[in-house]
């Protein structure tokens, strides 16, 4: 026969490591009583007794016997019995899986109480009361918990003694009451089980046990586990804790009390905490009494004081993480009760890892891994107070990080006139389009009505790391009243708002506002990351600004710098306009060459900024109908000209335009403007004739704007197909590019440019462009009479791209992955209308896990990534390859990358800092992940390729 | 020292296989000279003589003497001597390369003339004139050939000369003339090279020699070689032919002629070809005789006719192929001078194909192999009269094959019309869009102004095998005014045009047109295919009538019903929309309730057709808005509801019509409609409240058509997506679906049915569904007490299904890829804008091969396929996987997917008999292409997979 099983494990004895089978709470227990923290005696019944009394429907053999032997024990340490009537041992029984599970199941306390040993509870606590009210609270909760007797008949005694005693607050009721309560719960049970309440503590016991084994299947649990997924492999069955009570409430040398090692709300090292004296706990919870401060401590008891401070140095220590611990002082006795790990801010967690690293405390790779990078995110954006309450007005997705309050404003144009009389100012659309680039820029903040967090609206507020709330559809806009309606409430331009991109809440009036810090610790931090991580973290900068912003924040370079952005600005948008309007070959050179220089000193300003870094510069990549006036809107302007000339109102031309203002008053307002545009003013002018020509010049627009309309735009005429078909554009970006980089290598600027071209499916695009700057290159050298130096490649953002990536590599010295229009190719996905349309629904019932536009779709995209790089590499071994889409700021697609290999990521600037961090977690997991990323491998699976022939390069400057 | 080469080959002794070392020319009359056929005595230098001689600067060693000693046996050969006053032996002299390469250098006949042989010709021709003639050919020939001497100046003395003798035509050219124009050619020659013409023979053949070895780098053969990719492997250097000259012009017992073993036009087997007698080729050329059938020649010399069957007999036994060949009767005797395959029209090809296989002069795969499986396209769809000379019109894109002659109709409603009053119409159309359905079934034929060859014109018209001409953009509509112009010509709705959708031409008036058949050896062709092949072919049907059109054609199934088609006839749009705009469950489930069954009426239909065989229904797939009309016409409706309303001219409705129909006669005509449904008549109405609700109406309608608008409908709300946001809908066709399975079985009709989901990006998809179908599946089992079974799988159509296909495969019994979608996903292409907008340029000037909507694109797109297949097998060895786009039917992407062990494809019915051929085709000439794969095989290099794993299954019922 087999060694008897053993059930039972002393707090002495347990092993703190072992969770599985003593519980996390066991386990912590046995973990404090063995490093000489004074817990209360006690001892843990293992997961394995309560698997064994599942399955055989009874307590184990021998179990019993194990019990009673450590209650023993517990009653020599406590120099209490248990059932004792005059020194009686009271205990705690409660669960505890290995995963936590709260709302399980409750706590019982003082276990042992019965009519004979209240009597001896009331004679050491010296409170009667107390005495009672902790019986009647043992006997509804055991009566609950163990015997199954329903809560509510235990409630409606109670409010009968209330209404009877008269008072409303149960503090109030007397010992006499509570007396009388006790025998009616009694009465309760009794009725419930037809048996008289457990008199003797043993069988208290034994049942209490048998009960906690019995939830472990309990609906709730089973339901809890399903929800969070825990399968039997990461907690099964749950053991049971039973421990001394003790008391806080025996006289003024006794108190209850919370502390932390450390401030969890500003990372400062000491101990923070309340504690109340000659209470218990429940007292802290009925708020009866208000705390004090754990400094008072000192001046109060001092003894217990360095008591205390000793623990929290013993917790720390030993812990190597801040704490959040309970404790009792009974009689003078210092009792911790329990030990976790804080909750803390973001700013408490960068402080404590900076101090702890430099205290010896923890090592640079802890420091590192003990702060979520997305909690950064909580420092560089501003936000509210946390003291602020208001309710908001509505909600929209959270889609850039970050508070602001502002007046109001409905368009762009007036965002930028009021911006710039340096008035805070939110824009307020229903989407937002690449017009309204200016808009932004003077904004404090943007909420729109429609759109994802992929939209317009929210792909530039973030990579400008503005406050962005987006498809807040309660807001109605009435674009022709200047008004927005949320419910029955009206908000006119002008009114101030306050956003938070974080949570995306809107909020009537100005919201205090916390602005963002770049402090030292998290200087700090972000450096020792970039000494762990082996993935470089570059930014997306189209502009100088922004390209300052990925500076401050740290970023190996521009990784993505888009010339279409530089193309929207006010002052450009009508050349680019002539040029894609050019009837002649003249028309067309003399817009190219005027937009010539203006790229090239764009071009300039961020290589200086960046000296010494790379800039990759992305070649034009939307089409061309994006910097048009939409079809639509040219559409109604015409028909309402061919009205006006059916009228044949020839007499007055303001009256036709007032005429046109009741129907439509933005149109009214546009026809305005052409109007004086055409005529100087509105007087003393030829209106058939003019109206005639204005509809002729909207027609003969409109026939080009329905030339280049595209049934599918994001599939359309875009990326290099563009660089096909008008070469000239084109060659005038590398012909900037490239003289750019001559200007500044003259100024002595150590520029390191990248042309990168958008939108490959083949080599031969590729090479054609490479043949461009090949003919541009020679020119700029001889012109400047210098040798240029910069990397050409290839942006990796069509799905043939990736089945093509070695002959790619014949050309490109570089790949980038595009990996938003990839997941919206590998998807057939249109980011715009699937977060409008039909993803929330997919995201919400479990379709797919998560957005795939949010977190990088490993298993899909994922896997063609690897396979491009492996390609790719087998061929080119040193060939850099990146990614440059917005999954580059989001931590686990970060490791993903870092996983496959990859030399950097991109992203918005803002998230540069997580970026960093969650490149070096990338590192210091990498073989935690290696086995869940085994189970879904492709290479191991499907490459022939050997993994010694791909390597990441350790390059200077990726 | 080596043994010295041999250079130069009798045709006595040549190897006929050895191309490359005699050249193409040169290897044929070697073999037709051992097997026994009468060819002038001749012989052959090699190319290797060419290389050495471009190598070496000079004639290699010993050529000389080899030419010499070969002359002298065609000498004795032939009875003749080279150089000889009396009895001259004169030879031609051909370039001949391993490749042929038309117009690379021309031929010299005659060689051996001087001034003493010429009357030598004369004597022995009795024809002195002739004997001139062919010494100032020979003189201008080698002349402008061997020496350099311009042409112009050729021409020039013979424009003189024609002047001179006041006649037009050369053959008025006196034998004097003649002569003296021989005079001048001398001193041309002599001018130019600063010598003499070499009068001797042997200098003459040195010189010519020479000049073809040269011309093998001349400029025009090395630009052809690099147009046409002709590498040194396919051919290097030039052979040089050398044969003894025949006469037909001497007497009546010669003459000339060219004739074919069987008739090129109809495959009739019997010699079929034309003669001259006493007449050289160049007479049949200048024209001025009239040639007569070769049966005349069994009259007029019966024993040379004998002789000419023989030796017809003879070339099609030995070249197993129609031959086309040429031949010379001297003085009695048939020489052979010519032969090659035969080129011939489809139907010849089908004819002598099963003809001869029949007679076993031909395999069964070879009788196959013979037919380009493209020429059948000319036998499945009515083709203009050969003999029809007209100019066409205009010239658009040849999108759908076959043609047809109508009156012009302009909408779709005036085809159907029109069209069911047994009018032959055309709908001309700038594009057509789903809700144009009615119009295609009416319409012989189908003219777009714009769109490609996979615009919805095109797609549809090739679906129903009707004729369509697209993108003809010299075709201005003007749908007001009901005309259309081409450049000057207005054409009026009536106007009869006829178009050829082979050739993309558009005729006015009617041109004859020839009926399409399907005989029984095209019967006989297609059944020995599927024989021989292991790809199975399917049609793509979703009618009744296209089923039936797809067993007449012999497909094997039906691998697409594309449920929507259904959804877009004119009794049930109607329902559809009110299925969309349902705003309450109740409203919903009345639009079900009315579509089911109609729905199973459908399904019955197609599976009794199609009993026996699979039928693969994909539900719904186009996202809704395609059932509503635009948001574009319904915002100009409501923009003039505004105005009308502004202007407040209550008094008369018809007044407000009238006026309405200056503006817009379109918006015009659905306004009345549209009033007289709210009103019933348009008088008596109160115009204010009328125009108001009608204004209400249309902007609810809008409201609804925004909501479902998509910026990339392409990429939207559409397949398996909708499946997931309306599972009514896709629960409504499965059970249409099962309940007609179920009804038909009763019948006695054996049904295979298969339910295919489209657009599936996730197993998660697929899962659901699968849930729907078992759910729909107990209801109908239960319902009908029997047992149903069918199959279920996935169109693989996006690039994660691809990527995800062997999780893909725990729920699906089969794959079918769409090609089509996985084209536009992998390219990032949208195929109506690519084909309109910039893939024309990208074809033309080489960035792709081809357009890869027409062949599969093998190296992006196949790898993705080859890659699915090889995980999908992996996981589910008997996975049933094919293929369902337009790629279905393109011989080389059929090539392709044979190659990958696809198990069907499925295309258009009048696609199926080319792809059955094709079919055939692939397996028999697999191993020639698997070396030219594996250079690009995806497999051998990336795949783990052992090649003995993957299968292809042979399936029952595939």
């Amino acid at each position: 026969m087999a060694k008897r099983r053993k059930y039972v494990f002393s707090f002495t004895e347990g092993d703190g490591k072992n969770k599985m089978l003593l519980g996390g709470k066991g386990a912590n227990l046995c973990e404090m009583t063995q490093i000489g923290i004074n817990v209360p005696p006690g001892f843990v019944i293992s997961t394995e007794a309560c698997l064994d009394y599942l399955t055989g429907g009874a307590l184990p053999q021998g179990l019993r016997g194990e019990v009673r032997s450590h209650i023993r024990n517990v009653e020599d340490s406590a120099g209490r019995q248990f059932g004792s009537p005059e020194n009686p041992l009271l205990v705690s029984v409660r669960s505890g899986s290995a995963m936590s599970m709260p709302g399980m199941m409750d706590t019982i306390l003082n276990l042992g109480l019965n009519g004979r040993t209240v009597p001896g509870l009331a004679g050491q606590t010296g409170n009667e009361r107390f005495a009672y009210d902790a019986y009647r609270r043992f006997l509804q909760l055991f009566g609950k918990i163990s015997l199954g007797a329903p809560d509510e008949l235990f409630d409606e005694k109670m409010n009968e003694i209330r209404k009877r005693s008269g008072t409303g607050q149960d503090p109030d009721l007397s010992p006499e009451h509570l007396k009388e309560l006790c025998g009616e719960f009694l009465e309760i049970i009794r009725a419930h089980t037809g048996k008289p309440f457990p008199q003797d503590p043993w069988e208290q016991l034994e049942i209490a046990i048998q009960a906690v084994f019995r939830s472990w299947n309990g609906r709730r649990a089973v339901d809890y586990r399903r929800q969070f997924r825990i399968t039997p492999e990461m907690a099964n069955g749950t053991a049971v804790n039973i421990q001394a009570m003790v008391f806080g409430n025996m006289g003024p040398d006794s108190a209850t009390g919370v502390a932390f090692t450390r401030n969890p709300a500003t990372g400062e090292n000491g101990i923070f905490g309340e504690y109340l004296t000659n209470a218990q706990g429940e007292d802290v919870v009925a708020g009866i009494r208000t705390p004090k401060p754990v400094a008072d401590m000192e001046m109060e008891m001092p003894g217990i004081y360095r008591q205390l401070v000793s623990l929290r140095d013993r917790l720390e220590s030993h812990y190597r993480e801040v704490q959040d611990f309970e404790f009792t002082i009974e009689r003078g006795v210092l009792y911790c009760l329990q030990t976790r790990n804080a909750k803390m801010n973001a700013q408490a967690l960068v402080r404590t890892s900076a101090e702890m690293f430099e205290e010896n405390i923890l090592s640079r790779d802890q420091a590192l891994l003990r702060i979520d990078p997305m909690a950064l995110e909580q420092l560089l954006a501003p936000r509210l107070a946390p003291s602020q309450k208001d309710e908001p007005l509505a909600r929209g997705l959270p889609a850039s990080p970050g508070a602001a309050s502002g007046a109001i404003v409905f368009d762009a144009d007036a965002a930028k006139e009021r911006g710039e009389a340096k008035e805070k100012v939110i824009l307020v659309r229903e989407e937002t389009k690449p017009e309204d680039i200016h808009g932004f820029f003077a904004a404090a903040g943007i909420l729109t009505s429609r759109g994802g967090k992929t939209s317009h609206a929210a792909v530039v507020a973030r990579s400008m790391g503005k406050p962005c709330v987006s498809g807040c559809e309660q807001l109605e806009i009435n674009l022709r009243a200047h008004t927005a309606r949320i419910g029955s409430r009206t908000l006119a331009a002008g009114d101030v708002i306050t956003i938070d991109g974080s949570t995306g809440n809107v909020y009537a009036g100005e919201v205090p506002v916390i602005e963002a810090g770049f402090g030292d610790d998290l200087a700090k931090i972000l450096q020792w990351s970039d000494e762990a991580a082996e993935l470089k973290v570059m930014a997306n900068a189209d502009t100088p600004e922004a390209a300052e912003k990925a500076r401050q924040f740290g970023a190996a370079g521009v990784g993505l710098c888009r010339t279409e952005r530089m193309f929207n600005e006010p002052d450009r948008l009508p050349v680019v306009q002539k040029l894609i309007l050019a009837e002649t070959d003249d028309a067309r050179r003399e817009a190219i060459d005027a937009l010539l220089p203006v790229q090239r000193e764009d071009f300039k300003s961020i290589f200086r900024i960046m000296e010494g870094l790379p800039v990759t510069v992305r070649l034009l990549d939307p089409p061309l109908h994006e910097f048009l006036p939409s079809a639509g809107a040219l559409e109604n302007e015409i028909l309402n000209l061919r009205h006006m000339m059916h009228r044949n109102l020839a007499g007055n031309l303001e009256d036709l335009a007032e005429a046109l203002r009741l129907v439509d008053p933005s149109l009214h307002r546009k026809f305005r403007e052409d109007l004086k545009r055409l005529h100087g003013s509105l007087s003393g002018i030829d209106s058939a004739r003019t109206i005639e020509a204005l509809l002729r010049s909207r027609e003969s627009l409109l026939k080009k704007v329905n030339n280049l309309r595209e049934v599918n735009p994001m599939l359309g005429h875009r990326g290099v197909r563009l660089g096909m078909s008008f070469p000239e554009i084109y060659i005038m970006q590398i012909r900037a590019i490239l003289e750019a980089v001559a200007e500044c290598s003259r100024e002595g600027v150590d520029v390191r440019a990248e042309i990168m071209v958008p939108q490959v499916v083949t080599w031969e695009e590729l090479k054609r462009v490479h043949e461009y700057v090949e003919k541009v290159r020679a020119y700029v050298e001889q012109r400047y009479s210098l040798k240029l130096s910069f990397r050409f490649g290839s942006m990796i953002e069509t799905v043939r791209a990736c089945m093509r990536a070695e002959r790619l590599t014949q050309v490109a010295d570089f790949f980038s992955f595009g990996t938003n229009d990839l997941t919206q190719a590998a998807f057939s996905f249109s980011r715009e209308d699937a977060e409008s349309k039909f993803l929330p629904l997919y995201t919400e019932s479990g379709i797919l896990q998560s957005n795939p536009f949010e977190a990088l779709d490993v298993k899909g995209v994922g896997r063609l990534m690897e396979m491009t790089v492996m390609l790719g590499r087998q061929m080119k071994p040193d060939l850099k390859v990146g990614i440059c889409g917005e999954h580059g700021g989001h931590p686990e697609s970060i490791r993903f990358c870092h996983s496959i290999k990859l030399n950097y990521v991109s992203c918005s600037p803002p998230r540069v800092p997580i970026a960093r961090l969650a490149a070096a977690h990338a590192k210091l997991k990498e073989k935690e992940y290696a086995a869940a990323d085994r189970s879904e491998a492709f290479i191991g699976k499907l490459l022939k390729i050997q993994p010694k022939k791909i390597k990441r390069l350790k390059l200077a400057n990726v």
